[in-house]
């Protein structure tokens, strides 16, 4: 096991009707003049936005608001709320919506505080030395942003999709209730039931040995997201299996299941290309890339693919030839994917063989340059990855 | 799933060397002038104390210290901890040990801000308010208390064992290095192990249905556990076994594996009386307590109790009698404890079949009255368990 630390302070509030706490909490920790950060009309049309500012009026806490925040969340909505903040004097963040919405709320409590331009922090340029502070309430389980260190925002220009990390950006409060989340269309969910599952990958298959603690916490949202997924597709009001998803997707991203062992992620920096040049959802994009990810790296570490078979879909142990036992849980994952209605080559997601260099090229690889730990990939095999996942 | 709220804003550091970091987390968490707790002179002997008062004196914090505290941490010393932090104007209390000296170092912190007997905490006649902040530096894989907001603490005066929580007593910081541990006596090391799967037990056994996520949560525990357990047993040095059931200890109760559900703690009051009355290792008293609680109650759920059964002693089920799987489960449980040199019954441990009505008695609780919440028990129930652990 490697040395690590591990901090995870944010206080969640989970369960039916918590939304209506958001006032509370906003005073408790500290907040005075909020901004209210959301994506669409839905919040609204649900009456969601309504119940979140009777909470903040009840305390007397005063609010702007800044809708409109898109899938892949963009940096002009990003400096758009960076100026309103200043010019409202807001010293607090509230974003209400999914991975999108909290990513892009980090984002503008990074840049209020930054004389700079914020997307430094994005391509590496500055670093957050202060934010305001940010919290959540969380409509989709998905992205983990609720209880992460991460934001990913998209430059519209040239649709380029980029990552920063950083203590100060994690939610101060992140506020749970699966019952908001009931309401998404089939695909959102099941596209979030995919990123959870692959930030929960991104830590699993990795060299470090001798991480069992570690291992079957990462196996155990795998099979809490196995059991639940096909419930909530069928029945998509399933309260309980609602509950069992989004309180996973939190855990799948708070590094308590990636201490003390290297990460990977080269998935998801392959990933990145897709829904940035696509626009399409990260989880349909995960689904097509992990499962081609995996098969061109499991000779790395074959008995590892094996137990991922073995204890996630408990397929038989072919003792004498374990390679079929590591392909059979590849196998058994793209049609878990196909089950919950996610693509799981290019043509399904809609993407352009022909585009895979230009994809490779964007990622930005210098020649020698590698990314991912379990096995390093350069950008020959990221292209190699590309076309395993185009059919 | 219940609704819930979490909060685990401890900051861990984890792995080797990491003793040496302690000056540096007080400073960080704001302490100025530092009270060290400890035990016996096992970390004087192995340069332990040195060592953290060398990364303390490197940062220019002072310190006062105090040493002697007892496993079943008593009221005497604890007074005279918050006699001399509020002489030597101490801010900071730092524990070096197992649960013992924590939640000595605890009720110390609570104490020295109370103007009342710090007894108040734990006998239900007062609340804790504020506390000073503590950091520990942890010496054995058992109680959790360096990730808990729980302190237990025995008064000498008709050694009675009382407990208390509060958020402001939960550590700051906890500094985890496994090879602290590979030093402790085989006997200690298995009673760390007993109280660790224990405080997944009192949540995993509950009413609350649909709580998949916290059920596969606690497996990995009790997984991870029965893995390394053989293992540090037949090799004291094996860090990375150390290391797994150290990490274990900790989320085993900082209450990820409880959220969501109705908890139970019937078994930890039967033993406390125990451990109370003979002076004998709380992990010791749980092996003989939690089979016959389990034998008890097991009629109210045995779908959940061959559940154990199969899920962590690979059990095969028996469809046609799922009572059998689960008597089969709990036979397995007590193999274990007593492969790793457990008492699993009164004549192993110590205790005297004479002694049951005077340890139900002092539990005091009223006629009518209940504990625990997976089948709430009474004075008659508690005797029957004791009798149950006799043989």
């Amino acid at each position: 096991m490697n040395n690590f630390t591990f901090y995870s302070p944010t206080y969640f509030a989970f369960g039916r009707n918590t939304e209506k706490e958001a006032g509370h909490y906003v005073r408790r920790f500290g907040g005075r003049k909020v901004l209210i950060h959301y994506g669409g009309g839905s919040i609204i049309r649900s009456g969601l936005l309504d119940r979140v500012k009777e909470s903040l009026k009840q305390v007397n806490i005063e609010f702007a608001e800044l809708g409109g925040v898109l899938p892949n969340p963009r940096d002009g909505l990003v400096y758009k709320g960076i100026e309103l903040c200043r010019k409202e004097d807001v010293d607090f963040i509230l974003a209400i919506g999914g991975g999108s919405v909290i990513d892009s709320a980090k984002a503008i409590a990074a840049g209020v505080l930054y004389e700079g331009d914020f997307w430094d922090f994005y391509n590496g340029k500055g670093q957050i030395e202060k934010a305001l502070k940010v919290g959540t309430v969380v409509t989709i389980a998905a992205a983990g942003s609720e209880g992460s260190n991460s934001s990913v925002i998209t430059k519209e220009e040239g649709m380029l999709k980029r990552g920063t990390n950083s203590e100060l950006i994690r939610p101060i409060f992140s506020i749970l209730n699966p019952e908001l989340t009931q309401t998404l269309p089939p695909y959102q969910t099941a596209c979030g039931i995919t990123d959870i599952m692959a930030h929960v990958f991104e830590r699993y298959f990795t060299n470090t040995k001798e991480v069992e603690i570690t291992d079957r916490l990462s196996e155990a949202i795998l099979l809490t997201m196995i059991k639940e997924a096909p419930r909530v597709m069928e029945d998509p009001d399933n309260y309980e299996a609602r509950a069992n998803i989004m309180w996973a997707g939190m855990l799948a991203h708070n590094n308590i299941v990636g201490v003390g062992r290297d990460q990977d992620w080269a998935s998801h920096k392959i990933e990145l290309e897709l829904s940035g040049l696509y626009d399409v959802a990260h989880g349909a994009g995960l689904a097509v890339i992990i499962p081609a990810w995996m098969t061109y790296v499991m000779h790395h570490d074959i008995n590892h693919f094996a137990q991922f078979a073995v204890r996630i879909w408990g397929c038989e142990m072919n003792f004498a030839n374990p390679e079929e036992t590591a392909r059979e849980g590849i196998k058994r994952l793209k049609e878990f994917y196909t089950s919950i209605g996610m693509p799981i080559n290019f043509e399904q997601l809609g993407a352009k063989e022909e585009d895979i260099p230009y994809m490779v090229e964007t990622m930005g690889l210098g020649e020698n340059e590698t990314r991912g730990s379990f096995v390093p990939l350069t950008k020959k095999d990221m292209e190699a990855i590309y076309r395993l996942a185009v059919l």
